[in-house]
């Protein structure tokens, strides 16, 4: 994917919760320096916490494309949305999107582009043809967060993983497999699009050989025991070439996500089959940790409940946004005698 | 997917040889009532022991769809095809392809069939917007064919299965997955074909609720071990939802196909996973049987070998093409209490 280029201006539009602008949050909270302020229309419930500029402000600060970094209902791109679109194509900026509607679907904006020669980013849409995986081996180290169920923190497990290592002086890439991982990062292949045929493939493409030291910290996607996108899950996992994964887990969670007659998966059963498949292709792929997303439980639960974790599995047991990465970066100097 | 009209006339074109032809053999092999006969051009250096006919003879015979049953080097339709294929339009068939290079994207064709108001179908091409996967219990039987490897029979195996059920009165109907398949039954799911996001899904759409005494005998495609099309596998297993699964093995092989460094998986590992997978969507999902490619077997060996598969697993081992499929039909009537 052609490299979405940075600072961004996040257009929040007229987002009734932070539940809507929840991209642009992401963006905010993993690449705040890359973000030059936020664009909103009148009507607009919420605040990111950085300057509101007009598309003139923002260009005039060096913004180089207009994020759109909420949601509006059914992914469609309202009327009122299209003047400050056309705004910042006119005042010298191109524009990135998630939604369903796609921007090169709307004439006025793609005409405007094409005129201008600005660009128009559906991140929605690959950007390319992706070959068929060949499995060949790789070099450079690769991890991989996986997950009992969607939406357990992959994303959040992974940057916060790619943070704490550059911190530490380590050679580290995130590799973005979603919408939102892609805006963070600028680039990545939003692999619940691509043709199935090419799942393993654009992933090995995403995570191409690289030096000894270096580490692509992917973005998982899914669950293999999810019966919606496990299809997806594993043909990442098999094109990511993992040496090692992390597994993701949300405890309060009740059914999988979006199905509530469908039973989680234990968590040793997780363990056992992510290994098992990651070794079809990687043959000592093993584990590094486990990462909870504990905002649901309470406070004086947390700590007793990562501690039995972590003796019940042998893993370093982590919250990435409370008690941080460091554990699992230990536990990777140790396996790789670092 | 619209339903292909049948009967067919057989394209072979130019063909250098039966390998090139493969997709015509399938359908003549498993739906020889269906094909009128056979139209060569100059050059072509097979015979499918059907009646060469001109267009003009296979459309007064009744044949409703001109197949393109050849594949050409790089999937390309060459110009020397153009001719018949309007030819067959201007007679009143539609025409039906597989290959890479979409008729919907030949100019003259797409023109042609509008003013006539012909159909052009490229099975290649999903031809609706599928659902993510929803996971809920359907009614029926569904029997899908799973392979320790790509290209081992899965095709051949359901097809058997759904031939001898028919024979024996049962109410079963085959669900294609490839292109081949698609052309044999005139509708299907060219699941290698949709959206990532949308395996699982394309195939509950295929193998819908249906009558308790109802057989979908659901072709499978690639392996659960296969790098490069697992996620395709994964994906069509949990849709399918399939209460009983058949293993497809070829024992000759040497490597995962296409990947001379990538180790074949052992049967029981295979057993093991596929009923694993099953089980998350379909909690008494169980192997009803292993069906074995032994074309490159010798005769003499061919016995011995099903019989320490039989004994070794405790299923019926069977060569579809060889041994017929009747022990696997007595292996469902048992554990169906039939």
């Amino acid at each position: 994917m052609k490299k979405i280029q940075k600072p961004y201006a996040l257009f929040i539009g007229d987002a009734p919760d932070m539940l809507a602008a929840k991209t642009a949050i992401g963006v905010r909270d993993w690449r705040p320096d890359d973000c030059i302020g936020q664009v909103k229309l009148s009507g607009c419930a919420i605040d990111l916490g950085l300057e509101s500029l007009t598309i003139e402000e923002a260009a005039n600060r060096g913004a180089q494309t207009l994020m759109i970094g909420v949601a509006n209902r059914g992914g469609v791109i309202p009327n009122n949305w299209l003047q400050t679109m056309l705004d910042a194509l006119n005042s010298g900026m191109d524009i990135a999107s998630g939604l369903h509607t796609h921007l090169n679907s709307i004439n006025e904006l793609s005409s405007t582009a094409a005129k201008l020669g600005r660009q128009l980013f559906d991140v929605r849409i690959p950007d390319k043809d992706y070959p068929i995986a060949n499995g060949k081996q790789r070099s450079g180290h690769r991890l991989l967060a996986v997950g009992t169920d969607c939406s357990v923190g992959k994303m959040y497990t992974t940057l916060a993983i790619e943070a704490e290592m550059k911190r530490q002086g380590w050679n580290a890439t995130f590799r973005a497999t979603g919408q939102t991982g892609i805006f963070i990062q600028g680039s990545g292949v939003p692999v619940d699009a691509v043709i199935s045929d090419f799942i393993a493939g654009s992933i090995e493409v995403l995570t191409p050989s690289n030096s000894d030291d270096h580490w692509d910290i992917i973005e998982g996607q899914g669950s293999l025991f999810h019966p919606s996108y496990a299809g997806v899950s594993l043909g990442l996992l098999h094109g990511a070439q993992a040496d090692f994964l992390i597994l993701c887990h949300e405890p309060t969670r009740l059914h999988m996500r979006g199905l509530p007659e469908q039973k989680l998966p234990g968590i040793q059963e997780c363990l056992d089959l992510n290994r098992q498949m990651a070794q079809v292709v990687s043959g000592n792929s093993q584990f590094a940790g486990i990462s909870v997303n504990t905002q649901h439980l309470d406070d004086d639960k947390r700590s007793d409940y990562l501690l039995d974790l972590q003796e019940q599995y042998g893993l370093p047991c982590i919250d990435p946004m409370i008690t941080g990465v460091k554990p699992i970066l230990v536990e990777l100097e140790k396996r790789c005698n670092l």
